[in-house]
C-alpha cells in the first residue's frame, strides 16, 4: 500500500504544479520551448497553450519570447516565474516529505 | 490563490480515498448502500462495483451484505474497513491541517 497524490496552486482553475515547473526547469535549461516542450513528449502548441493559460490564471508572464533569427528564437523564464519555480519546489519537497511522513504515522503498521 | 489536491491509497490501483470513504460512512448510517449511493447520486450499480474493486485492491472485504427480507436485504460495514475509516479519517484530518499550514509558510507572502 502506498500513498497517491495529486496537487496544484489552483486561480480561477489550475494555475501551476508539477507539470508547469517541469516545463519551465527544461525551458531554463534550453532556452527553448520547443525543446522543453518536445523533453516532455507535447506538442509545442499545447505546451504554448498551458504557458498562456497559467499566465492567465496567474496574471503575470511565466515566458519571455524571442522572435526571429537563424535559430527561429527562443523563449526565457521571466524573474516572476523563477520566483515561482523557486517557491513551489522548496513547498514541493517539503510535501513529499511530510506526506510520506504522515502516511508511515498512520499506515505505518499496516491497515 | 490557493492550493488544491487529490489523494488516495493505491494498491495495484486506486484503493481507497475520499470518495470511498464517504460513500460507507452514508453506509454506517443508513446500513443500506443503495440509501448511501443514492445520497451521493451514484447509481447502486456504480457503488456496487467500486466497493468490490476496493475490496479486491484492499484484500479484505468492506461489507457484509444481508439478503432478502421486507426492506430488500442491506449492508453493513465490516469490522476492518470501520478500522480502515478509522485510520483514514484520521489521517485526513491531519493531511489536511498540515498542508494549509505548508501552503501558507510558502505562498503566505503571495507569488
Amino acid at each position: 500500500m502506498k500513498l497517491a497524490y495529486k496537487l496544484w496552486l489552483d486561480h480561477h482553475g489550475k494555475a501551476f504544479g508539477d507539470g508547469p515547473y517541469e516545463l519551465l526547469k527544461r525551458v531554463k535549461k534550453t532556452n527553448s520551448l520547443h525543446q522543453a516542450a518536445f523533453q516532455m513528449s507535447m506538442s509545442y502548441s499545447k505546451a504554448w497553450r498551458l504557458i498562456r493559460t497559467l499566465e492567465e490564471r496567474l496574471g503575470f508572464a511565466l515566458l519571455e519570447r524571442k522572435t526571429g533569427g537563424i535559430s527561429g528564437g527562443g523563449s526565457k523564464v521571466t524573474p516572476e516565474a523563477s520566483r515561482l519555480m523557486k517557491q513551489y519546489g522548496q513547498f514541493r519537497k517539503e510535501i513529499e516529505k511530510t506526506l510520506t511522513e504522515l502516511f508511515h504515522k498512520h499506515f505505518g503498521q499496516g491497515l
